[in-house]
């Protein structure tokens, strides 16, 4: 089973960035996609614009960190997860996250200038670091306000 | 842009059904999704159970009421949407919802005996009538009360 | 890195079924996907068919040479890989196929009656096992004459 | 019916341009997709390599040729097409394209320094001007050595 989901679009609030109680940085964002379509007499119209939560970890958040600014359109590739936590209440809360194992500026917009960095073995292995890295953040979330 | 979303799981509810105003049938239902990974000693486990809402309009909606049971494992296409109604209390209320353009069962595991039905001319013009359509269905949610 | 791919379309030809060296069993088919679009002056027209094979295994494989009939709208998630191999003359050769993890048919067009199977444990560990199954296809594949 | 692709690779090619004889540009590359996989002892390997050609038109072809080079690590969005021509010796030959709707530098891999570029209204209503273009496209590769 999967939820396999790719996104283009324009982001629409600061990066933002934490260290996990594990010591591994998270980055996150909000993505705003308004989608385009032909109307019954020809012309194109917007949709409604839809908003979702990138988180990206490791590398992929060190970097987008360093690279990536409020109105920045982006092309993001990933999984749709839900996270769930405890509010301060003690109700149950989700949201929908897209958790990006590849972003990029997107070169429909604007040109880009790329500078390659060193990846460690571990980078290469993303599986259960990255759940272990999951359950760390969801840890830190379980006690913190309700993302927004 | 556009926000494109493919899922495989279970179906967690029965399949509801609705007209809308302009006299369409939807259908929805929750779709489950637990990912599968392999961790550091080899051995493989579940990932934490995601949940997604995912709506069917017109032919599709009619099949798949037709078809789908809960319990069933599916094969979901379409794109990932935000729909925003304001509740009862005058608050801005929001949810993510994947609008299927194609829903299939898992033939991973199990068997399908399949008939075709004939679909009209009008099926194969998605896009505005799919927006009016989604205007009219939001036109329903707002006046009703919130979606599970 | 990865490449996915999802795609509805008609299945062009019969479900072919072998054995490999390894005593598994493998499906493939030739699906064709012919996308509309609106042109300029607001009607639809169709844009040229693509064909492309795809591969399923396992229990996918028994499912859909027991489900799935020329013709019949379906709706698959893979992978894209490249399979390479040298034919009778020493010619390196090579195509695109789509390797399934999911096939269902696409309920926009019809509707269907399912049966769940019951999978083995092994079913459930995909990679590794997918890998050596590859690998003898391709070995069986070396020595056979080229694909359609 | 759609074909919808993502893939993230290496560029293994220089972008070549060309400009069609309606006047448009169009940029093409050949993209190198190498999965990696975690075996039953746990420990990871690389799966083969697949190899599919990109092709990107109009604002995406400018851009992409200005910031793309050999070697870079990216992520493409689009849709898997076969291209078919007639060659020299009057034979049928078809391949399949990635014809990409979005191209970003992979930040999983390294950092970025992104420049927003102007877009015409044209930009922004993609199908059937694409279609004009696909079809430009062909006559030229009819009368031309088959591609590599």
């Amino acid at each position: 089973m999967e939820a396999h989901l790719n996104m283009t679009g324009w982001v629409g609030t600061e990066v933002e960035t934490r260290v996990t109680r594990a010591g591994q940085t998270t980055a996150s964002f909000r993505l705003a996609c308004t989608p385009r379509a032909r109307r019954a007499g020809g012309e194109w119209g917007d949709l409604e614009t839809s908003w979702l939560t990138v988180t990206c970890y490791r590398s992929l958040a060190d970097n987008v960190r360093a690279s990536v600014a409020k109105g920045d359109p982006v092309v993001v590739v990933g999984r749709l997860r839900t996270q769930a936590w405890v509010d301060a209440d003690g109700q149950r809360q989700d949201r929908q996250v897209l958790e990006a194992t590849a972003v990029g500026h997107d070169l429909t917009r604007g040109t880009a200038v790329f500078s390659r960095t060193e990846r460690t073995v571990a980078e290469e292995e993303p599986d259960e670091t990255l759940r272990d890295l999951i359950l760390s953040v969801e840890a830190d979330q379980a006690s913190a306000p309700a993302p927004a």
